[in-house]
């Protein structure tokens, strides 16, 4: 059979940077960052993209930007048009937003060898990520988070998107940025349930890589509950390291079936879109990771005694392990999570479950009723706490 | 200064096929890559988009295909519900295309281990390829090109790109096939003008890597032109072949500014758009070809024999050498081109120009005055060939 067989490697390299005030005129890491990937022959562009969220609790935060670089003026051309874009998932959810973005590319004349800044949560990021990646065929994209969710976890990886007609990134590409800057000063304007929410992500990844950083956050709970920054800061370096290593040593293009970093995340995913996304992506991960634990548990993979000790991080951590939609129990319900989340994965349906702290191992199947029986438990175990199950929590 | 690093390599690997009559029963060669492909775990799914001037010139191709998955049922599930796109540069124009698409993937539950499949021309091509990446995050696309430019450079590559008011391939990714199917029956209904317009890129790849290529062109030019068959199938597959290795050895995604395969291109993308897409890309490549090619000679690289060669070689190939628009000297004129090119790939402007047949460099810069020189000249030339310089050519 007449054939020509085609394989090459393509490279990808970046670096997380931490700091703090990242646009302080004193600090040089981000002129730095241009500076060393400018060439004598053009003079590159910057476009930055701001989530609202963060404008409205840093309002100076666009005339500090545009006073950086008038001071490091060498580095990179700023355009000084800022495209502020309404933070949390409607960013996502929104038709319009990708549209905003590509004409500012155009109107600007960004080009592949210039840069598409995001400023924002994990959904502003994804957001920006898709829009720069379609763009002439991918623009250099740089991503500031600033939620605690997108720091250690979203913003350092490889992945970008958005909803479409409602369906949780139906539409995105893999592309990695081309740095990453993680200011810790942003996460103190975060509001208690974003500052919460991205906890959950550390403690799934601890849970199925690592025994020690679970231990660590069981101990800590207290703490960053009460917003220590100093364990903040440990949480979130840790949890984007083991996100980065990850990604290196697996499969960064998910072309197989196993994504081990969406333990808790099939039902977390169903929930969101189950409450119209009034939960945050980090509480619903924390009870998605409360479900699969105990059912990890009625098979007999996990102790009662190491089942409550994930139980009790998460409530330490502030996080409610119950939501009325949880028992919606109809074809709707969040059971279809299950097959949404093998579609969108693609292949054969691959769930990662606990033989351990520290301990991930994939199924292939899941059996509805120790599911309801999951959802049971968490229901009895909160009307004892005597915490009131908000909505939207 | 704190920080990560990351770095990781992905791997990325199709074949391209050659065969005839690829949905004839007795031909298993497709039904052999599904059957290679499937796992015991999940049935996947093929949907297919055929361009409508495929269908219209084979209008049993839909009955045909759905026969020949029935007969091979075990290798692929056919969604029979096939999508038919209007071909030509209107698939790329028309915003509602790459929506159709998606559509169709989210209501035939398309997942990313399933497989999107595209039949017609290089511009059908690049917009099913563009709505199969963004998909999921990517699902397999598989490309079964049918015009002599699709088969022989388009389809191969790894890029994909839809128009963006009226911006050519303002929106695109890089993402190889899983594989192509080059069917050399389906070029017998081609029309004249698309049978020639995509000799021109064999022409340009010859140019810039392959003296003897160009030699083998040269001679075999009047029996291209009277459509022989067993010269066409030749000249596909050795620029088919060219293309895949200046890939695999390069710069897979252009993350630089080089693009040696876009010799001839800066006019080429410019005239296309300032004729309103009334020419084919091929025709504005040839007459591009032959702008730098006489530019080359200005500068006192390619000897006036050489360059004759190249102009005789395309006009025996049956291309018209000159388009009044190229006279459109203003602000929007083909001039303007450069900076668009630049732009579109951004960093330095860098062209390649020829210093031999089959031997390009490159340059970071034109001259307006060589530049309309070269057009005079093929003005002139044009005028007294006595061959109407039709409009639309
Ligand atoms: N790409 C990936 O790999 C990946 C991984 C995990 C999650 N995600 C996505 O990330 C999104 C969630 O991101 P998130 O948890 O960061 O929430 P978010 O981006 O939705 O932001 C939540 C709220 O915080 C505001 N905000 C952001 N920064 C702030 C700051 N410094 N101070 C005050 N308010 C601020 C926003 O305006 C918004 O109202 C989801 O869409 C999820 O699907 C993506
Ligand atoms: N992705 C890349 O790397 C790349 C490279 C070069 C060109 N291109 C793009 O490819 C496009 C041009 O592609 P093209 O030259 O194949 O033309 P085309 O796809 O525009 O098709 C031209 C016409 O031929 C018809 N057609 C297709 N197959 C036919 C067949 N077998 N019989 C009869 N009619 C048929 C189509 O319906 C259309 O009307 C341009 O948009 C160009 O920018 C892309
Ligand atoms: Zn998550
Ligand atoms: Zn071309």
């Amino acid at each position: 059979m007449d054939h020509l067989h085609q394989t090459f490697s393509v490279r990808f390299t970046y670096s997380v940077y931490f700091t703090e005030q990242l646009f302080d005129s004193t600090n040089s890491l981000l002129a730095d960052f241009f500076s060393q990937q400018a060439t004598a022959e053009t003079r590159k562009k910057l476009l930055v993209v701001i989530d609202s969220g963060v404008v409205s609790t840093h309002p100076n935060l666009p005339a500090t930007i545009t006073s950086y670089f008038s001071q490091h003026a060498d580095s990179v051309e700023l355009v000084t048009d800022f495209l502020i874009l309404p933070g949390g998932e409607i960013a996502k959810n929104d038709p319009d937003s990708v549209e905003k973005i590509v004409d500012a590319v155009d109107r600007h004349g960004i080009d592949r060898h210039s840069y598409v800044a995001a400023i924002g949560g994990g959904s502003v990021l994804d957001l920006v990520g898709y829009a720069a990646a379609i763009s002439h065929r991918g623009i250099r994209h740089i991503r500031i988070p600033t939620t605690v969710l997108s720091q250690n976890d979203s913003g350092v990886g490889v992945k970008n998107g958005v909803n479409y007609k409602g369906k949780k990134n139906f539409l995105g590409t893999f592309v990695p940025p081309v740095a990453v800057f993680n200011d810790s000063q942003f996460l103190t304007t975060l509001d208690e349930r974003d500052w919460r929410a991205g906890v959950s992500e550390a403690v799934k990844v601890a849970l199925i890589k690592d025994k020690a950083f679970f231990e660590w956050i069981e101990q800590n709970a207290e703490a960053l509950a009460a917003r220590d920054m100093t364990a903040m800061q440990y949480l979130v370096h840790r949890c984007a390291d083991m996100h980065l290593q990850h990604i290196a040593g697996g499969d960064p293009f998910e072309m197989g079936s196993s994504r081990p970093l969406d333990f808790g995340h099939w039902s977390a995913h169903k929930l969101e879109q189950l409450t119209n996304f009034e939960i945050r992506h980090g509480e619903a991960v924390a009870i998605g990771i409360a479900m699969d634990s105990l059912y990890s548990q009625q098979l007999g993979w996990l102790s009662e005694t190491d089942t409550n000790r994930i139980l009790t991080t998460l409530r330490t951590l502030g996080f409610v392990l119950y939501q009325p939609m949880l028992d919606a129990d109809n074809s709707a319900g969040v059971l279809k999570g299950l097959s949404e989340f093998r579609e969108h994965l693609g292949g054969q349906l691959t769930i990662m479950l606990l033989k351990d702290l520290g301990r991930g191992v994939e199924v292939h199947e899941m059996d509805a009723d120790r599911i309801r029986q999951a959802i049971a438990t968490l229901r009895e175990q909160e009307s004892l706490t005597l915490q009131p199950a908000l909505s939207g929590q």
